[in-house]
């Protein structure tokens, strides 16, 4: 596995982006608000989209448009309203959206999906939509310009591609691109991430192998607990390598779902590293000696979501005793007496009780950008891994201020 | 149903107390960390516990004392340390501070329980404990020195108390005392809550109704979302009303359910305004149209737990889109096209969109001590509530301060 220097969406063969500015969201250097994803030959798609019982109408036609199960050449993306509780409207503007797209890209209305992201309860503007959308022309430069369009509050665009040689001989390429929490108008953490790759993949392994991976990179990260209405992560397959379609039984399913991993860890990971009012820090969260993978999970994540671990990890805090509190939230089989807590590698904790460490080599490696809280349960094998933000009061300031 | 002024733990007959400062937590006016709730007369004794799988062994201990169904005489109080995750040790060190106030008392060491509050992962500094349970002298008015024996980061106090004459023709009394969250150390939310009655209650009964109304309070209450290894209920009932024992089947045992649940409600409510950061402020939320009101009670807990709702109660920020969302995450049934939103009475959604409303006196109402949020799910007749606290920067600040 190859990482590909300033790889993203559009490193694997085939794939197209471009965004421009239609002035949805207020101007600034390099901001963009509306973007096109785009493959000429049709693509796998596969997807896992927010479990709000709330969703926006966006979500809605992008689900159904994976559950359907025919092949697409792409995806539109906005900016700056989420076209969520708009009523019907936001259906009828979402469907207006991708029918203008598709025009301009000489495909069917349905071979393309959509994501908004950012005010609820806003409706597309859909003149400014209309004017703008022929000025986007998918090429292989449009990358940064694409990635740039997703974003709200993100302070950094998100990209990461590599490249696989299959053991059936093919190289092919899988990159992508996410954004993280916040928008121009202070609001939740709206997560989208847009994968594509040129290898030729069976539908089915496709969506396997993006819910598998899902489950143990972007459903494992928090930054302030809430769940979006808005979340979407896609995976599109163009074919354009030329390999042999991979099927779950193919030598190379495993080395397909290995390369996934790594590319939904990293941009998964790059959200939380730019999580709203944060300082680029990111807390790790890694479970060992849990009753099963599943539990291990469990564990973790309650860790990487508790606020008072998050304070303190900002406050460079080595308050164990919050982390023993967090694990036992989760209410997952462990062993006390058993129990062992490490610090960045430094052990606090033996036998479920301090031991005298040193505080200030402990408080010191709390200081750089990683902060990794390793916990033994003692009662199995299962492990797992979650990834957190910081709560600063810059969190709370920034999400405190007035949308009116 | 008669309000009591200045009642408290020690209003119902037969139910005496007092608290001393012993030199567990710093010193300070009014200081107070160890306390004792004594009756003379036996006491039927009903608990709820914290879930965590981390528990205080003062938590164990009192909750298998709860569990013997033996009668008790009361209980002794610590604060400054959790006594939790200290090993084998904090059982020890319960049983022994146990067996001292016992003999001060002249009861068994079995019929006292303990609740500890305070830093995890300190022990029970068990020479100063030795030294001072010999000062607490419990009378009829040492209701504030207990009170004030159980806080560790709280402001005030928390007491109330209640009477009512029951059906049956004896009038009974009802009242508590409770603390909140945070402790000299800053660490996390621990809520303490004991309550005494003088009626004479049947055991399963008293139980029953305890864990019924902890379900519609102190369990519907959120600060930070996270989860003390010490939490505790306890309710004690000795008969010295003299009335006839009140069971599940007693023409009195709706009073009697009724006067708890005020009393519960109460005390969850004022933990909830001294939150740790906050600024005296309560966000309490009202579900309505649920297809349960164990629906309503989650989506309610969603809401006030929310930490863009809290950021953007704090903010006085009617940002209406962050309720949808916390209501969809949720996850229960809804109509999104028949949701109705109200912010202190004034309603900014209606069929799930926005309606227009006067932006200023939204943010005005939301100037005062209590925010409430209603919301219809418009899909059946369940409904409860929740309250939350506000997250501010002192919040963050607060608690990412060293413990070292």
């Amino acid at each position: 596995m190859v990482e590909l220097e300033n790889g993203g969406v559009v490193s694997a063969q085939g794939f197209l982006a471009d965004g421009v500015f239609a002035g949805i969201k207020r101007s600034g250097r390099d901001k963009r608000d509306l973007g096109i994803l785009f493959s000429e030959n049709p693509c796998v798609v596969a997807g896992t989209f927010s479990q709000n019982s709330i969703l926006s109408p966006s979500v809605v036609i992008s689900r159904d448009c994976v559950n359907s199960g025919k092949a697409v050449h792409g995806l539109v993306v906005e900016s700056g309203s989420a076209n969520c509780a708009v009523g019907e409207q936001g259906f009828i503007d979402a469907r207006q959206t991708v029918t203008l797209a598709a025009a301009e890209l000489g495909v069917e209305p349905t071979q393309l999906l959509i994501a908004t992201t950012g005010l609820i309860g806003v409706e597309l503007p859909m003149q400014l939509i209309t004017e703008h959308i022929p000025n986007i022309k998918p090429s292989r430069e449009g990358g940064l310009d694409f990635a740039r369009a997703m974003l709200t509050t993100d302070t950094r665009t998100k990209q990461y591609a590599t490249q696989i040689q299959l053991k059936s001989g093919a190289k092919i390429k899988l990159g992508g691109v996410a954004k993280g929490s916040g928008m121009v108008h202070p609001n939740m953490a709206t997560m989208l991430a847009f994968m594509t790759t040129d290898a030729a993949v069976e539908a089915q392994f496709l969506q396997n192998a993006l819910s598998d991976a899902v489950k143990l990179t972007f459903n494992q990260i928090d930054i302030d607990g809430d769940q979006s209405t808005n979340d979407m992560v896609l995976l599109f397959a163009n074919g354009a390598a030329g390999n042999n379609k991979i099927t779950e039984q193919s030598d190379d399913a495993s080395q397909l779902r290995v390369a996934l991993l790594a590319v939904c860890e990293k941009l998964a990971i790059a959200i939380v590293r730019d999580a709203e009012g944060g300082q680029n820090r990111l807390l790790e969260v890694q479970i060992v000696g849990a009753a099963s993978d599943t539990d291990a999970r469990k564990v973790a994540l309650e860790v990487a979501s508790s606020l008072l671990v998050k304070t303190a990890v900002y406050g460079h805090d080595p308050n164990w005793g919050r982390i023993m509190m967090a694990v036992g939230k989760s209410q997952v089989a462990l062993r006390e007496d058993q129990l062992q807590i490490f610090i960045n590698g430094i052990q606090i904790v033996e036998h479920g009780c301090s031991v005298p460490f040193n505080a200030q080599s402990v408080v010191g490696s709390l200081a750089g950008e990683t902060v990794i809280l390793s916990v033994n349960l003692a009662v199995g094998n299962g492990k797992g891994r979650a990834w957190g933000g910081e709560i600063t009061e810059e969190y709370v300031v920034f999400n405190s201020a007035y949308t009116t």
